[in-house]
């Protein structure tokens, strides 16, 4: 069976989990913790990062975005980028975005501070990180709805990698119940119509002992 | 003519003209200072960001590697990634790597904290940064040996945009003369390799008013 090592708050991993659902591939899950260092982890990833995809064959893939293109050049039944070369263009523009800007700017600065922090006991939550966290997520929610406004998914008319890498991020924020969706109305509606789709039911059932989700986090009517 | 927006200490906008240097394609370098927040270019790339890349017919592209896929996609006269489907993921892993692990650990640190925050008066050097920038540089240096060692590029046989990625985060650093060539002798080797190639003119001369490059940057016999 092809084993995805991943660790459950991480928006990298949400993305492939994400990418693998919507694609119809089945596959196990393995917990893998990355401070750890565990060596037969880093045999597999000198990264020593999640997510590793490891096919049925015994291939080795590492990195989120290098996974998704893989995916997406060998499993072609559902497509997750457009076939108009402008707009894969523009879908892997806004996957750069929410994998790295929003990523910086949000994700890590209250995920990375609340959470991670505690579980691999490195030190007390920055205080002006996490100040930061909460104010830059008003301009990313402006441009998602800036987006919706005029599209009907964020790279264009179909669900793409784009709302993948997106809402990853956002689902982890969420499970801290971080993102202010009463002030970004239609951003709130994007979101609850990614996560109303078959794939995320996984990923909203993530329960991280001694630290649970908000009720509205698996809540298709939050 | 086609158009790129680029600042020149930046690694993703070095990767970008690597990339259309390799492909032959010609373009104009346009000097944009993203931290100026020109109205006229956050228009064309809402990320505000370097590089942008406006085609002939003005199609325009923005982020490193979305550019770069773009450019794959639709100029095949010379290839950038391999035709294998695992080795083109291996590929995008170590794309991967270097866009955001070498940037993080040693780019930000060292461009970002000594270049960076004098152009855009934002403040002293952090000394803690450009000490793990120090530090973090060896290990990178160690993998691209390991690499070395075991392939003729960086993610095999040819000559591939993770070489490409990798030179241009190192050219960058190299412009400070942070990079400790001496103490890795099969890195160096790979990297006089990649300088030596036409691509790579341009940026070796480059040259900022008042931050000049040291005297081994361009040189192709370091």
């Amino acid at each position: 069976m092809r084993t995805l090592y991943h660790f459950w708050i991480s928006p990298a991993c949400r993305k492939v989990r994400l990418a693998l659902s919507e694609k119809g591939l089945e596959f196990d899950l393995k917990i893998e913790k990355p401070w750890e260092r565990r060596p037969g982890f880093l045999a597999i990833n000198p990264a020593g990062e999640v997510p590793v995809l490891v096919e049925e064959n015994e291939n080795i893939l590492a990195d989120s975005q290098a996974i998704c293109e893989y995916l997406e050049e060998n499993y072609k039944d559902v497509s997750l980028l457009p076939q108009d070369k402008i707009a894969r263009a523009e879908t892997r523009r806004l996957i750069g975005w929410f994998d790295r800007k929003f990523f910086v700017e949000v994700t890590d600065n209250l995920v990375e501070e609340k959470i991670m922090k505690r579980l691999t006991k490195s030190g007390t939550p920055n205080t002006a990180a996490i100040r930061a966290g909460h104010h830059n997520i008003h301009y990313h929610l402006e441009y998602i709805t800036y987006l919706v406004e005029r599209r009907s998914w964020l790279a264009g008319d179909d669900f793409s990698l784009a709302d993948i890498a997106a809402a990853a991020q956002l689902s982890s924020v969420d499970y801290l119940g971080d993102v202010p969706w009463e002030q970004h109305p239609a951003a709130k509606i994007w979101y609850a119509r990614a996560k109303s789709r078959p794939s995320f039911r996984a990923i909203l059932g993530d329960n991280l002992p001694g630290m649970p989700a908000p009720s509205h986090y698996a809540d298709l009517d939050f």
